[in-house]
């Protein structure tokens, strides 16, 4: 059994932190809450995605697993306004979502076939690491790091100075090099620690267009470990948290 | 005899009209209107435009016929800004049309070589047909349908339910279904009658091109017959008429 | 030496003007202003820009010349909001060019790896030409009239009509005309004179897509003799002259 009214917008912040990572995967209709896990195809990034039951209008669910195409499920919430409401009703015996949105004059129905659960990827087992460095900090100053350093490299690398309690985006480039330095000021937190790991660019770049520019992003870091990265959506009700496998630095 | 001035947007509205279905047509400059008819190269899709003289700054035609290419023409209409007068003019002895833009601080002069009417299809003759149910919607409404089927058929079908009172917008495809349904109160209103048509999207899409978003468009329709567009331009001194033949229903 | 520190905005127009024309350029760093002269590969359109110590906030050179990849320069200035600061600064030893912008919440830093000034093409000597006709107008204007030529030609001829006192960009193309008049009242001035000569248009839109829309553009002009074309930048303390050699009149 699933029932649920939830806003387009939540809806969509929510499908976006998923969908750049998989086209395809299990959503998890728990008592309290929506979950989704899933890791790409080359499991090097993971993504973890909650939205607790208080995210939406209203929520009723029993536990079950559904398998979706996240493409096609977008491109329904995209027809909805941000404000427009999305009735969502799992039919048991069809295997099919009801999706219908309410605007102000239409109510649109769409009846979406649903994939066969065990035909998905497995769900990944987040590793629960204690990451020495922690970066709060913008989706903006994020953005601008990622987009210096995809202009000399496909590889970047996050880096605390501990003494100066920085934090670096760096990229080294055949002939040019780039750094975005983010002071303690700059950042909204800084807790330093050992942490200097490099990252395949693609994955952060896909990552990154998920995350909203005015998001708190959390950055926990170690020195050639996996990054976490952390942020809201849903005003709180809902979180992303995001697990990229580092690359082995060269020198 | 042909001379007339009249703003761009007008102007343009006019020509999008008809663009979306065929390259080149034939303008009929009647004393007391401009109209053009056409049908896209495969019978399926028609256009009637009327365009009256009180659409016109000034009008003088004395029932002549060219043949334009309504690709250049647009591009030439683009070149004003929409309070702009475009100054049209035919050279009955060199048979070009001069068009004349006049902005603040400009004269833009456009001399365009005309296309013999006998080398362009023969203009339909557009049936005159007592169809059952006849809707009034805003074209945003319609648009929102139009979009919503693409996304799972290339057929689209219109249907009213004469029972419930309403008018549905529908697609079936392979694995998904979507239905756009809008009440009597959604619509401007309502004549239901049995009416129930399936049609091939690519033309509803390029008709739905041209239909503004906020004007008022009747949809005349019945049982397996053509569907007729309807709406206004020109505020009014204008009428757009499609008409778009059935596809037989395959169930 | 050079250290200099200068608005994203200028620094964009500046190098925006030279980019159009060509990928490398020399870049001399004058005691009193920064200089650009350049020449496309087919020897037909030149670029003259010039720079003065007042556009920056800082300027400090001593006479040297670099050797930049414009593209990858016009990128990084790119990465800066139009009032971020932009520090530049020569490490003689290195050869690289470092670069530094300070926005509210970051410092991002880019090591730019220089060209071989000699393995760039030779400045050109810009003639210096005593033209008998300027006309003064805006931006806006001149792009009205390149984009209207380039619906029918891939030339564009700029004439003068002494009598009228008009300026004129017109375009023939095989079956099409197009003239765009400019009154002496439609200008900022005219000074007439004989002028009638005819252009590659690929040119002209290249420094066109440069010229801002409310610049004022003097342009020079004589019969079948290079244009010039000139407009400030950098609130009057930059300075951008282009020069376009004509195409033989073919009647």
């Amino acid at each position: 059994m699933f029932n649920a009214i939830v806003s387009a917008a939540t809806l969509r912040d929510a499908l976006d932190s998923v969908s750049v990572l998989v086209e395809e995967c299990k959503i998890r209709l728990n008592e309290d809450d929506l979950s989704i896990t899933a890791v790409d195809p080359a499991n090097v990034g993971m993504v973890d995605l909650t939205l607790e039951a208080a995210a939406f209008e209203s929520y009723e669910a029993d536990g079950g697993v559904i398998g979706v195409n996240l493409n096609r499920l977008e491109e329904i919430a995209k027809m909805a306004n941000a404000d427009d409401l999305v009735h969502l009703e799992l039919n048991e015996e069809t295997r099919k979502l009801h999706i219908q949105i309410d605007t102000a004059d239409s109510q649109l129905s769409y009846t979406l076939a649903l994939i066969d659960p065990d035909s998905i990827r497995k769900e990944p087992d987040i590793p629960d690491l204690d990451l020495p460095a922690s970066i709060v900090l913008e989706g903006a100053q994020l953005d601008r790091g990622i987009k210096a350093a995809d202009m000399v490299s496909d590889h970047i690398s996050l880096r605390v100075d501990e003494e100066e309690e920085t934090f670096h985006i760096e990229a080294e480039g055949d002939t040019d090099d780039v750094d975005l330095t983010l002071t303690k000021a700059d950042l909204i937190s800084l807790s330093a620690g050992p942490a200097n790991s490099l990252f395949s660019l693609d994955y952060l770049k896909d990552m990154n267009k998920a995350i909203p520019k005015d998001a708190e992003v959390t950055v926990d870091l170690g020195e050639e470990f996996p990054v976490k990265l952390h942020y809201s959506i849903a005003e709180g009700q809902g979180q992303v948290t995001y697990m990229l496998a580092p690359r082995i630095q060269s020198n």
